[in-house]
């Protein structure tokens, strides 16, 4: 079962995202790494002791729906009382608010334990404090004093209500409808759909923020506006009221996270008898909702991405352990009795070892994003809008970049364990299922990539991205200087990725200042996974620069998986002309 | 829903695989176009309209066991009972038994096409035809005609038995044993798991080969032999006599297949009462029951390799019908009202084209390795060696690289679905669910790369794969003289990778000669890519220049997923050092 790396994990914060620097120099005052060590330790107790063991029954029993209400695995509403209880709810949450306002660095690490330990339970905090930040940055005295602080401690839960049948990627295609009631509080009507965790009983209210038109609203994005609308009414002592116009009517049948409730939710449509309308109250001003929304998103595919990583660390000590205790035929490097731990064949060590590394780069690309966007909290000025952009930029390969990886590693994991990985007990194979996911939700892969190429390589006058492209050529250069026998040929594999995504952002830079975006798009996928390749190689280059120990695996990366980047480099510069030729004859006449 | 692309099949089996020169020259006798498009025309009808429709119910339900009885899903008993009767089970059974001895090629292109139905109910037929060829090959005549004819038909159904909880790709650790009777039979005593369709409703009687240990055998593989063990006796006469002591004493539960019933069988523990020991025939010699379980077993993996074939091809079909229909935002290509269709998306676009392309190579490697089990078989002295070490050398690829493909694809598949992909009533995460076995059964795809570097590399004194590398060259230059301008820069792409295949081939060649086979086996999975990546490209275009109309995805996957090659060639080139130094951190203390 799942053990927080808790070490690796200080680690990559510390000496690969750039926190030690920042702690050495008081960026975020107090905090001191005895701390940070200790909320880790912690978290990591938790995630390991306490959520861990009730991941196979939330898997096998899954969220249960009647009569409009959901039930949570057997455990779990407990689970999640201790969880709060313990303050890990309100760990990045503003001070003002009852939260301890760590840094974001420490929230997504302990974050990537909770999904390690059980991607269902994991997410549904996610929205929490998604729709705490929103709040925090958008909404009224009034409402930030009513619902921030149980949001915060977690007392009250946080649901992100955007999707519609017809409205999933495109928001603009957006039709739930908000009515003026009069009294400064609007009538939501509509259905939406997707609604993580949208009725659960892990707490008394549920908080949901709603994308919806207001009537005579712009067309498109910019007549879109964001309601809070409880389940149920807060009085002004703090009281619970009566039940709003919202209800669950129906849950997904998944393919994994099966404890993670995914609701369609009713708006409006006279729940037990109610007066039609769910009563709403906006959050900033009419038609701006979906930047409010965005303020979520942002944080929310970061926390996406970290479930990619969740995912692909639980998988890989799953499979190492297996490896190491299951025994079949005769190994060269094996000197035991009896057959083998098949973690001596080769081709078992090149699995496990694409696996430990896919997960290492993942990790640090995203901490290094979480560490941009808390740069970007302590400084002012040019400092933080190079953090702002930064954290921009780093956001869509840390979602899109760690989830793909979460399933590449979920599915080499479950390949290590043989027969006995396609038999449901065994536990990988709920992570390749539960793994599925996270590339699609908080904005599909494809969108990200895409996200990258149209807004992110702009960033700075399109300076910034090569500023970038500059750090990670320093960790180059100081692995050839560091003349350490063990890096083999990583100095020489990181120049040469390096050069070729200099060369392909270069390309794509120039194609979107000619205005030939479609072609951009066409490589935009090749690409993040291209930048995310070298980016992970620098950063695992520079772990090893700080760690002798962890050479070796570096080395393997640089060796074995970089070798990648040229495809892909010569994918983004040639490949949109026959894409776009052969793509012609997918369309039905 | 699924349509058999019977034309592609056609045309891949004709134009790419070799079955119209070897029509031309009456290589396969009597047999014609017309027959074999019939043939493939009603086998389409059948999987679209008979097979098809009862894949969910088969998921969605299962095999059930109770009181070692095991009940398919609703419908399916009939199903299989109008397969047989259509004669699809005998099509490449042996004649003197009631067999229509069609080609291979036109077997594994049915396999194809019921696989992609529903791989749960594809997968039954395999082992049953497996069994037949074991023992046509290898049985006695008695044998022969008290089982031959009923498992050729179909009314009765075969399995294999060779996996134990210890022994799995291992086969010396094997324990199950066989005691001599005394009366020319024997009394097998043992357990063994995964074993498919081992119980079931299908049919009357069950007929098992197991592998087993005599009294007194060497240790290792050179102990073990093969005993054919029925579920009922068989009277002289042809019916049923008394019931065998094996029996099913569970069901896994399963990651995907869910109909196909996966069973644990106890033999000889005195099952209702019995004497113990169940009674079983030897086949073949006594202690050399691995090469005769070989038969099986080189003829299932070509046959799993159509499995991955087979849900690729539904997944492709799945999900350009899903981006038709779907629509979300605009594109730059689609001039109609609303929202694009999102088929007009690059990105999507990319994700469709590289399903179909991947599809169709993978689909050219299997039938191509068809076509030399074939030509096998019509010819003799050196053309029967020649195109033996040809079936034997793209045996593995078959199986190991299109079924690396199934995953890939039905994964890419669900991607393309959004959200609605995950979601199980949509049918793309089956597809994702059941293809994940198919890298696993039949031995792993890692066990087929080695086999591939150690035994079938060193084929015709190592000549065998340089002259099938030739082969494929010759379409490259085929491609460059045409100068047809819709192929790009297939050529150069083309050459470039066969160069890469062609250098990695002689070092792998060169590792063995010097004995370094641990560094051979660091390389074998990323070789297997690379031979199969360079083969389906020459494939491909072997296609485009038989019908104009395959031009654009020949260039497509050349242009796009060949560029992967050179990288691959690094990998087996350079990679085995530091896979090696960091491997051995992986092995615990």
């Amino acid at each position: 079962m799942y053990r927080a790396p808790v070490e690796d994990i200080a680690f990559t914060l510390k000496h690969v995202a750039g926190m030690k620097s920042g702690l050495d120099a008081g960026a975020f005052g107090d905090l001191g790494e005895d701390l940070v060590d200790a909320v880790l330790g912690e978290a990591g107790r938790f995630a390991t002791e306490e959520v861990a063991p009730l991941y196979k029954i939330g898997d096998e029993h899954g969220a249960v729906l009647k009569d409009a209400a959901v039930t949570t695995p057997p455990g779990w509403k407990e689970l999640y009382r201790r969880w709060i209880d313990g303050g890990w709810n309100a760990l990045s949450g503003p001070e003002e608010y009852g939260g301890q306002a760590l840094p974001t660095m420490l929230g997504v690490a302990a974050l990537e334990m909770w999904n390690s330990a059980a991607m269902a339970f994991g997410i549904g905090p996610t929205l929490t404090m998604g729709a705490v930040e929103a709040l925090d940055k958008h909404a009224s005295e009034d409402l930030k004093a009513k619902y921030l602080e149980k949001l915060v401690s977690g007392e009250w839960m946080g649901t992100m209500n955007l999707t519609e049948p017809q409205a999933g990627s495109d928001l603009a295609a957006l039709r739930a409808r908000a009515e003026p009631a009069g009294d400064g509080t609007y009538r939501i009507f509509g259905q939406k759909i997707f609604i993580t965790y949208g009725e659960h009983d892990f707490t008394d209210n549920i908080i949901h923020l709603v994308l919806a038109r207001l009537p005579d609203a712009p067309a498109g994005t910019r007549g879109i506006s964001l309601f809070l609308v409880p389940k149920f009414f807060v009085n002004d002592d703090g009281s619970l009221g009566g039940r709003n116009d919202v209800f669950c009517s129906g849950l997904e049948h998944k393919l994994g996270i099966h404890a993670s409730p995914t609701c369609t939710m009713i708006y409006g449509d006279g729940f037990q008898g109610a007066r039609p309308g769910a009563i709403g109250w906006l959050i900033g001003e009419e038609n701006k909702g979906l930047a409010c929304m965005f303020t979520m998103m942002n944080n929310a595919r970061l926390c996406v991405g970290m479930q990619g990583v969740a995912v692909a660390e639980a998988a890989t000590q799953k499979a190492i352990a297996y490896a190491n205790e299951r025994r079949q035929g005769k190994a060269a490097g094996y000197v035991g009795a009896g057959m083998a731990p098949i973690v001596h064949h080769p081709d078992v060590q090149r699995n496990l070892l694409t696996m430990k590394a896919l997960t290492q780069t993942a990790r640090a690309i995203s901490y290094c994003c979480a560490h941009a966007i808390d740069m970007t909290r302590v400084s002012d000025g040019d400092e933080a809008a190079h953090w702002r952009d930064r954290a921009n930029l780093l956001t869509p390969l840390a979602k899109a970049f760690s989830t793909d990886v979460g399933v590449e590693v979920a599915s080499l994991g479950l390949q290590v364990h043989g027969g006995m990985g396609f038999i449901e007990e065994t536990g990988a194979a709920a992570l390749y299922r539960d793994a599925r996911i996270a590339p699609i939700y908080e904005g599909t892969n494809g969108i990200q990539a895409i996200d990258l190429v149209t807004r992110k390589l702009p960033l700075g006058g399109g300076e910034h991205v090569h500023g970038y492209i500059a750090e990670l050529k320093a960790s180059a250069d100081q692995v050839r200087t560091s003349n350490r026998d063990g890096f083999g040929r990583t100095a020489d594999a990181l120049d040469a990725a390096l050069g070729d995504l200099t060369q392909a952002t270069a390309f794509l830079q120039k194609l979107s200042a000619d205005g030939r975006t479609d072609q951009a798009l066409a490589g935009a996928t090749p690409y993040l996974r291209l930048i995310s390749l070298a980016a992970g190689g620098a950063y695992l280059a520079r772990g090893a620069l700080a760690d002798q120990g962890r050479t070796a695996l570096c080395r393997f990366f640089a060796e074995n998986l970089l070798g990648e980047a040229r495809a892909l480099k010569e994918r983004v510069i040639d490949g949109a002309e026959s894409l776009a030729a052969a793509g012609k004859t997918l369309i039905s006449a």
